[in-house]
C-alpha cells in the first residue's frame, strides 16, 4: 500500500453541539434518560465530552444554545475499537502469500526471505519516519471504518532500539490522527535470529533491559507474551509477567492459539487484561479468566487466513459469562486484514458469535480488553465524544454486509470526520 | 445501506492522454510494444479508447500532442469484471443473518419473513425508482473497487412485470453510472409462491411468455437457471435453453452448487458462457466445458457465507485449463459481499487460487464468462478505457491484504474516476 488519503494536516472541526435525529444501537447506549424503542435520540457534545444523551425531545433547556447537528436517523454506535493489532512493520508479506500459493515449501518460503525474520529485518531496517509512513496508510483504513481506539504491539523489532522505534511509531499516529492509541510491549513475540538456542538469555534481556528502559520511556501501556510451542514457554511467559507487574504493568497473552499450554490460567493469576486467539482454550482456562475478569479476545481473520478448523470455546465462554471482543489481529504474517467490520461479520460466520456479541466485541468489550472500559466502547456521559453515524437501517447490517465500509460521519476525540477523511 | 455517495450528476472528466509512468501486471496487459520487466509503461488513451500500450519510452510521435497523466509508478490493471450478481432486490436480509445466529430453526426465520420469498415479495412491492436507488448504492461500493463491467441478474421478480423491473434498473445503472452492464435473465431462479406445486407450469411461463418479451424489449443479453434438488431440473433446465436458443440468446447456469445435477454438462451443450459455483462438479462435466469453451465462475462468497465445506474442483479445472473466473454472487441471502478483492483473497485462502489465477478470475476470465472477452478484462489497444491505477507495490497485494479498498484513480468507459468518486 502506498500513499492512498493525504495525512492530516491538522485537527477536524469541532463535533461540539446536539446530535439529534440518531438510531441509537440499545446495548452499545447508556442514555442519561432512556430512549423508547425507535425512538429518535440526541448526543450532546461540548468541549469534546458527551454531556448528555436521551431522546430527541428529552434535550435539558441548558443546552439549547449549541448547534444543532442532523443525524437524519443514521444508526449511531461508539468508535469501534481495535483491540489487538501489530500495526507497525516493515515491509508486507504478499510475495510469501503468492510463493505459498503456488506451492512452495516450508523451506523454500524462507529461502525467499519469508516468514516472520522477514519482517523483523525488514523492521530493523526501516527508519522511524518510513515505518510511521507505511503504518499510518493501514491505520487510514482502519479510521475510514469508524475505528476510535487501537491497540498497537512492538514485536517485530526485537531488540531495544527497534522495539522503541515501533513504540515511538505507534504514540505519534495516536498523536497525528486524533485517535486513542494503547501501546503494548511484545519484545516476547519470537525469538531473534542472533538468539537461536538461547531462549532464556533473550527472555533475561526482555525482562532486564529492554521492558524496564521503555516503560521509563512511557512507551509500554500493556506487556504481552507469545505463548506457544513454537514461541516462548510457560515459565519464560510467567518471568515477562513478574517483570510486568513489579513495573505495575498490565499484562495480556496471546495465548492457546495452537495448543492448550495453560497461558490463559496463568495469564488470569495475573489479571491479565485479555487473553487473544485462544482456539484451544480449555475448561479450566475459561474458569480462570473469568473469576479475573479477564477478556477473550477473538481473532477470526488470523483462523481464516491459516484456515484454522479450530473453532474457539465460544459457547463455554458464553455460558461462562467470559466477555468476548473481536479484533482484526492486523499483521503481515497471519492476518493482513484491514477491516474491522469484516471481522464482526468473521465472528459470526465463523465462530457462531451473535450479532449483539460481534458488535458489543468490537466495541464496549474490546474497550475492556484494552482497560479503556471507563472512557472508550460505550455512548454515555462524561466520556470523550467518540462515535459513529452509519448510514444504515438496521444495527446487524454492521456484520450482515461483508467487504464494504459504509461509516459515514465519524466523531473521534470530540472531532468531526466525514466518509473517514476530515470532514 | 442508505445514502453514502451523491449520485453522479454528469460524466467524469475524459481520460483522453498519454498515461504514464504504469507498473503494468503482466499477464492483464496486450503491449503493441513489449514492456521489459520492470520497466514503466504507457497507456495511450484516445477518444475514451486505448490506442498504444507499452513502454514509456516508445510512445509513438504520433500520440505525443495528447496531455500527459502522471502515473508515478502506480501497479495498473484492466478495470474489474464482476461476472455473477444479483445486485437488483428489494429490501436486505441482515435480520434473518441475526436470527439465524441467534439460533432460530429455519421454520422461525420462514415465519419471520425470511428466505427467499422475503427478497422476492420484497422486490415486488418496491418501486423502480426504489429499486435503482438501492442497488445503486451496493454498485457504487464495488464501483469504488474498480469495477468496469459487471453482470446483473433478475430473478427476485418471478413474474413478467417483476423481472422487466429489475432488468430495467439494471440497464439504467449501466447508463447513471457509465458501467457495463449484462443483464441476465433468471426467471428460473425459484418456483414463485403463487406456482407451489406446478413447476412446469411455471417453467411455461417463463419460456413462452416472459423471455420472449423481455428479449423484445432488449432487456435480456444472456438466460441463466438456478439448476438444483431445490430449484429446477436438468429437463426444466434445458426447456428454458431451447427457448433461449431459439432467440439467439446465450445460456449459462447456476450448476452443482449442492449436487452433481449433471447441470454443466447440459449448459455445455448449449454452449454455456459459464458454468457457476460448481462445487460438486463431475470429472465429466469438467470435460464437456473444456471442450464448449465455457468458463468455471468461482463464488467464495457464498461458499463463505454457507460454511460449505466442499471446495470446487480447482485442480482438475486447472489440469484441463478450464478459464476460472471469481465474483461476489452479491445477493441478499448467500452472498452480501460488496468486494470483489475480498473474493480474490477468498479465492486464494479458501479455494487456493494462485495469486495470477485469482486476478486472471476477476478480469480477463471473468470477461469471457460474459462474452466481453473482446472489450474488457485486458488492457490493449482497440478497446475501451478501462484501468485502474493501484497505489501498491507488488500485484500478489490485490489479493493478500483483506477488507481494504486501495483503488486510486479508475479509467471507466473513458472517464476518470478518483478514489471511487468522480475526479
Ligand atoms: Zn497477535
Ligand atoms: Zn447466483
Amino acid at each position: 500500500m502506498r500513499d492512498r488519503i493525504p495525512f492530516p494536516s491538522g485537527p477536524g472541526p469541532s463535533a461540539d453541539g446536539i446530535w439529534h435525529g440518531l438510531l441509537p444501537v440499545q446495548a452499545l447506549v447508556q442514555p442519561d434518560v432512556p430512549v423508547p424503542p425507535g425512538a429518535r435520540a440526541s448526543i450532546v457534545v461540548q468541549q469534546g465530552q458527551i454531556q448528555w444523551v436521551g431522546p430527541d425531545a428529552a434535550v435539558p433547556a441548558a443546552w439549547q444554545h449549541l448547534p444543532r447537528r442532523q443525524g437524519a436517523g443514521a444508526l449511531v454506535t461508539p468508535g469501534l475499537v481495535d483491540c489487538h493489532t501489530h500495526l507497525v512493520y516493515g515491509g508486507q508479506r504478499a510475495n510469501e502469500f503468492a510463493l505459498r500459493l503456488a506451492g512452495a515449501t516450508y523451506e523454500e518460503v524462507a529461502r525467499a526471505g519469508g516468514g516472520i525474520v522477514s519482517s523483523v529485518k525488514a523492521t530493523r531496517a526501516a527508519s522511524e519516519d518510513e515505518l510511521f509512513a507505511q503504518a499510518a496508510l493501514r491505520l487510514q483504513a482502519l479510521l475510514a471504518e469508524g475505528v476510535c481506539a487501537i491497540e498497537i504491539k512492538s514485536g517485530y523489532g526485537l531488540a531495544l532500539e527497534h522495539e522503541r522505534k515501533q513504540l515511538r511509531v505507534a504514540r505519534r499516529l495516536g498523536e497525528v490522527f486524533g485517535v486513542t492509541v494503547r501501546t503494548t510491549f511484545l519484545g516476547a513475540h519470537a525469538l531473534p535470529p542472533e538468539y537461536a538456542g538461547r531462549s532464556q538469555d533473550y527472555i533475561d534481556l526482555v525482562c532486564n533491559d529492554m521492558l524496564p528502559a521503555l516503560a521509563a520511556e512511557g512507551l509500554v501501556d500493556a506487556v504481552d507474551v507469545f505463548c506457544e510451542r513454537i514461541a516462548f514457554t510457560l515459565a519464560e511467559t510467567e518471568q515477562v509477567f513478574r517483570s510486568a507487574q513489579k513495573l505495575g504493568i498490565p499484562v495480556k497473552l496471546h495465548a492457546e492459539q495452537l495448543s492448550d499450554m495453560g497461558g490463559a490460567a496463568l495469564a488470569a493469576r495475573y489479571g491479565a487484561l485479555s487473553c487473544d486467539h485462544i482456539e484451544h482454550l480449555s475448561e479450566s482456562g475459561i474458569a480462570a479468566m473469568q473469576a479475573a475478569g479477564t477478556v477473550a479476545v477473538l481473532l477470526p481473520g488470523a483462523y481464516y487466513a491459516l484456515r484454522d478448523t479450530h473453532v474457539p470455546p465460544i459457547q463455554a465462554l458464553r455460558d461462562a459469562g467470559v466477555p468476548m471482543a473481536v479484533s482484526t489481529d492486523h499483521n503481515p504474517g497471519t492476518s493482513p486484514a484491514l477491516s474491522l467490520l469484516l471481522m464482526a461479520n468473521m465472528a459470526c460466520t465463523l465462530f457462531r458469535l451473535t450479532v449483539p456479541e460481534a458488535l458489543a466485541g468490537i466495541t464496549t468489550h474490546a474497550a475492556r480488553a484494552l482497560g479503556l472500559q471507563n472512557s472508550h466502547g460505550l455512548i454515555a456521559s462524561g466520556r470523550p465524544a467518540n462515535f459513529v453515524l452509519w448510514p444504515l437501517a438496521d444495527a446487524a447490517e454492521l456484520a450482515y454486509w461483508f467487504g464494504h465500509q459504509p461509516a459515514c460521519t465519524i466523531v473521534r476525540q470530540g472531532r468531526i470526520h466525514v466518509d473517514g477523511a476530515q470532514a
